[in-house]
């Protein structure tokens, strides 16, 4: 008798984020799924961004969140096509909600796309959305010790962003067992530091980005 | 045919949050379950409590996190009975997590447990862990928006802490919008400003815990 062996079979969730990429790739579009805590700055983190992407890069924004639309109220406001995902009380974003957004957006004329995760530090890392890059955004009144206490989303990001810097010294927040315990789970992983409140890294962390839109 | 209906029953884990209270009243321990966001100052916010209480109520500790052992070592730091959950990969506690840790506890020696959960605005809220009450702890630089994204945490608190009030003007923190957006889901619950760091507000926190404690 033969037993049938079937590899490589994907779970919906899954499945569903195979499609979101084919339709990504064939639009030419580049896809950022940005996770973080709570207020971290992940809206301020794609505003600030925004300001400093050449002018071929254009952007668009899917913004997750349990409830409200405060944070696509605030990306509309700069004239980027945006849509509000509510997830009710779900914990985190999924490929069949991106699927379903993606209908509502321009995407042939855009070269970049912003999905901003529901904010928290767990269960987003789970549920691949079809993106090419992961990027974390972690912020300072957080405090060093998230990369030892949150590995998982540590372990799954393609950049980390440490946004707020301009308070290290009121928080007395120590980069380097910040840096080690990324490293830990991460070891390659680039981090930038910023400050989307004034400006600073944005330039740096902004460069790094359109080169990987251009390599893609 | 009469047709069965049951009533009222439990889920697994409601269950075993009631095994919990019993567990608890029987102790004459009271209990309260900490949510916030990852780096909000949960433990913090339990360490500057410590501080304030009478020497009649005595103090356990339950941390739970997803890895690591930091915040119990903070807290075992100050002699306080204290014993670490590690989720793994879970967003949340449950109360079965609750209650195999009860067994590492000195209950009849305490008469306070702070029950810190997982560092997360969204699924602890439905967890019940047979606490006698929640304790939700915002901090200022996650910003005044959170209510309005996260009704789920703000509506299941009996108390909400807002932490870090020493940053207000810097974080241009809007405590009316924050007020009201917790009012929305929670019009009767209190709100205390506090700084865990400067010890700003923690007496008037602690003076409300402990009349709950008397009364309950």
């Amino acid at each position: 008798m033969k037993i049938p062996v079937v590899k490589d079979i994907l779970s919906a969730n899954d499945q569903v984020a195979a499609e979101n990429r084919t339709v990504f790739d064939a639009a030419n579009v580049f896809v950022a799924n940005v996770m973080a805590s709570p207020g971290a700055g992940k809206t301020s983190m794609i505003l600030a961004t925004a300001k400093h992407l050449p002018p071929e890069i254009r952007l668009g924004v899917i913004e997750g969140d349990v409830a409200s639309s405060i944070d696509a109220d605030a990306i509309a406001a700069h004239d980027i096509p945006v849509v509000q995902i509510n997830t009710g009380g779900n914990c985190h974003l999924d490929a069949p909600m991106i699927s379903k957004a993606l209908t509502h957006l321009p995407l042939t004329e855009i070269q970049l796309l912003f999905i901003e995760n529901v904010g928290n530090l767990i269960c987003p890392a789970g549920f691949a959305l079809g993106a090419n890059i992961a990027v974390v955004v972690a912020s300072v009144p957080e405090g060093h010790d998230k990369p030892y206490k949150y590995p998982g989303m540590f372990a799954s990001a393609d950049i980390v962003l440490l946004n707020k810097i301009d308070l290290i010294d009121v928080f007395e927040f120590d980069v380097l067992d910040f840096r080690r315990g990324v490293g830990l789970v991460n070891p390659e992983v680039p981090i930038f530091p910023i400050c989307c409140r004034t400006g600073e890294g944005v330039d740096a962390w902004t460069e790094w980005l359109v080169e990987h839109i251009h390599a893609d």
